[in-house]
């Protein structure tokens, strides 16, 4: 396994020990429900925004054991709105992480709730404990995560996205889409792993355009592998966006000049991080990842 | 009109506009996100919770311009609360504050998306401005809310709420569930007004005590009035909890002796407001309000 592999496991496995510690034991009332929250978030998933939000620490130096709290309150987010994302209203998908969808697994009331109260969690795990140099600047966190998952950030990617079914969205359109539905929250990961260090406002600024850069790589990615990658490698439903008719950068580019995209992207990301120096190594890496990645 | 009613009124009045302002307008992408959010907050709401938060900030001595954004958030928390629980995979009703819900009026997709970012607005607004003594006691302010909206809180009491269609509760068991279901937002909404201020820990422990007997006393009125008001002054469907088959109250208790319930209520959370002298004026005219209202 390279040194890469290693760090990447380690900060998988602390992830999956802190969301553990944040979510209520399915022992305590309402105990299902608990038992379903459990059962979305814990036991899979890359992790790739946690993974974002250590490799910004360590740009800002802050310490893992904050940054790791910052991380699940993103992680938190992101498995809420796949359980919404997930619903008969919504994709209605059956297949989550090689797992039954909570709404299959449970009910459809128990995921709505599911997705509601992870939201809360993730703004309680933000406001628990010091986080960041001061209280104001955990606020300005706090902010950041809110605006990153409303309207005008993923809540609203995702009323784009449904309203662009079986519609011809030009590549402008299809991105404005994206920076909403993935980006925003991908920004959140790593401008709140930064904050919980000491960044200057030049490394905020540089990790918010690498951020723009791997939000957008990301999301390229997984429209090839969503064309070309069997289920059983994606853990969900493949070939679900040409099925449903969705527009995506390989129904606009092709294959060939969708995967050219997400390198000139990964280009770009590297680009932003030219002056960040050694301390960026990690996100250099997360860079090559995504783009790289074949799940 | 009395002049207890006559601030009522300006209180409304003043979380309409201000409600008004933080929803992002519908001339903004995307556009029928954001009209259905307007929708599903603005026009109606006997605004319960921004009341409260207004009366405790009487009691703190906090500026109204200040305790307006923490009760636009707290009543952001019960709106989307009200546009989830509406869906058909919750309560499946039709009809909320005399107009069609959410989902009816529009799709059910776009009630799921309003309710998540209606959510996320309710800690964006909560951090988006300074508005308590100081930063720390700000977060304070977000772990409250995100803790009274999470799966211990108002989540949980709906999950325990749904678990309980058809089910013999018993009183104990019931009020656990109104605890969570309502009380705990209202205890926020109190809270949060007078964290706006400058509250001793004595009268924070006062307020919460007053919160609590107030917040079953609501319930305890909602289950009579659901019992015995025709649809068309309560604005929702009446006799749902008994077509149901769901415990209140009323069922447990009979009509009678709910009352009685709600009184004794009432008189405790007078007594717990004992030391407060003249500026908890307004919290008292509330909870004779909250037990005599009629829909």
């Amino acid at each position: 396994m390279s040194e890469f592999a290693a760090w990447m496991q380690g900060c998988q496995a602390r992830m999956e020990n802190v969301l553990s510690d944040w979510l209520p034991p399915a022992s305590i009332a309402p105990q299902r429900l608990h038992e379903a929250m459990r059962y979305a978030v814990l036991g899979g998933g890359k992790r790739v925004r946690p993974l974002l939000a250590f490799a910004a620490g360590e740009v800002a130096g802050a310490d893992v054991e904050r940054v790791q709290h910052a991380a699940a309150a993103v992680e938190l987010i992101h498995a809420y709105s796949l359980v919404h994302d997930d619903m008969p209203a919504m994709d209605d998908d059956a297949l989550r992480r090689g797992k039954p969808t909570v709404h299959v697994e449970f009910d459809e009331a128990t995921a709505l709730l599911v997705g509601d109260a992870l939201q809360s969690l993730a703004f309680d795990i933000l406001a628990a404990q010091p986080l960041a140099r001061d209280a104001a600047t955990q606020l300005n966190m706090v902010l950041l995560l809110a605006q990153a998952a409303g309207s005008r950030g993923m809540a609203g990617g995702q009323a784009i996205d449904l309203a662009s079914v079986g519609k011809p969205l030009d590549l402008t359109e299809l991105e404005f889409m994206h920076i909403h539905k993935t980006g925003a929250l991908i920004r959140a990961s790593v401008l709140l792993g930064a904050q919980c260090g000491t960044p200057s406002e030049a490394t905020l600024a540089a990790l918010d355009h690498y951020a723009k850069c791997i939000g957008l790589a990301f999301q390229v990615v997984d429209d090839v592998l969503d064309a070309e990658a069997p289920t059983a490698t994606l853990g969900k439903t493949a070939g679900k966006d040409a099925a449903n008719n969705k527009p995506t950068y390989v129904s606009l580019l092709g294959v060939a000049r969708a995967r050219e995209l997400a390198q000139e992207l990964r280009a770009d990301a590297h680009a932003a991080l030219a002056d960040l120096g050694a301390p960026a190594a990690r996100l250099r890496q997360l860079a090559d990842f995504v783009v790289e990645r074949t799940f």
